[in-house]
């Protein structure tokens, strides 16, 4: 490759984020050198800006650019409901559906002995304690249905039992779903948690 | 979505680069906030320093720092070779093959009726006043086996005759390449171009 060095060292840095490749991070990067007063420019400038404004909210771990986010910050969200995500990116998608109007709590992974992942290291202790201090009636265990991921809504709903009401979300077959391309697992949770009609 | 406005647009614009979708730019964005610091400010930074710098060279199109690139200020590179490619991915290809000595010429496209691509559009008139200017022996069209790369190729052919020896790449089945997944042109070409063993 004969590009020079900052446009090599660039493409490799792309090529690092999840989801590109050497091959699509070439194109980025010749897409963005095409147009690069009119998208490579505001690109960096905006990253720049969010490197060094974004950072996780102290209460939740949500992402934003306050140390309190929005939704933590936002009086309308707390109807008492706090729902459990591993990821802020399951937080973005539960905000998508715009059906939960509560608060988060963001663990940032899963239990993982293999992985020596415990309690500590996922803001379980700031679950407890936000269950304590604010007044909070139910923990919604939104938590990816993998054994790492049950064995963590298992070890929270121990935890908090008898404190609130614990719940989870239901299983069965996505809106538009066809059969065929769904697991057996949650066939068989749609099967079993089948309603009269 | 609640992240705050600069994350949002950082993500929309990330989206809407070649090779990522909505998707995989939110799992980026989150990746390089993670790792703030470490990976997403000397992004930003190279990026603006890329944005900055880069250019087209004004010879052959290929991008580079500098007003000529690399390649075309290399006298190692004058072997009277000219490789004529409809894209700078496609002389990067070239380049990490390792094979080619000469230089290039990067026309920006294929001519096309429909899209009004025209002969002046493409450094087609640059290209011929090379081959006048510079000791060029051989020009070697490596354009994508389409219908415009194969029209312009004929076009280029067409304007050169005469002038310099015109060559294209061999056709033939990739190395490791497995018959059952070549396109039936190519297995065609292959079979054409056979070779006695
Ligand atoms: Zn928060
Ligand atoms: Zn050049």
């Amino acid at each position: 490759m004969n590009s020079t060095r900052d446009i090599e060292a660039l493409i490799d840095a792309m090529a690092k984020l999840p989801g590109l490749g050497p091959r699509s991070a070439r194109r980025a990067v010749l897409h963005l050198i095409r147009k690069r007063a009119l998208l490579m420019q505001p690109l960096a400038d905006l990253m720049g800006q969010v490197a060094t404004t974004a950072r996780e909210c102290l209460n939740c771990g949500n992402v934003g650019t306050t140390d309190i986010c929005d939704i933590c910050a936002s009086e309308k969200r707390a109807n008492g409901q706090i729902c459990v995500v591993e990821d802020v990116a399951d937080l973005w998608a539960m905000e998508r559906g715009h059906a939960f109007k509560g608060r988060y709590h963001v663990l940032g992974g899963t239990l993982s002995a293999l992985d020596q992942v415990g309690p500590e290291q996922l803001r379980i202790p700031r679950l407890i304690d936000r269950v304590e201090t604010e007044q909070v009636t139910e923990v919604i265990l939104a938590l990816n249905a993998t054994v790492d991921g049950q064995t963590t809504a298992h070890y929270i709903a121990d935890q908090l039992e008898g404190r609130v009401t614990l719940t989870s979300l239901a299983q069965g077959v996505p809106i538009g779903g066809e059969l065929d391309y769904l697991d057996d697992g949650t066939i068989a949770a749609a099967l079993n948690a089948r309603k009269s009609i």
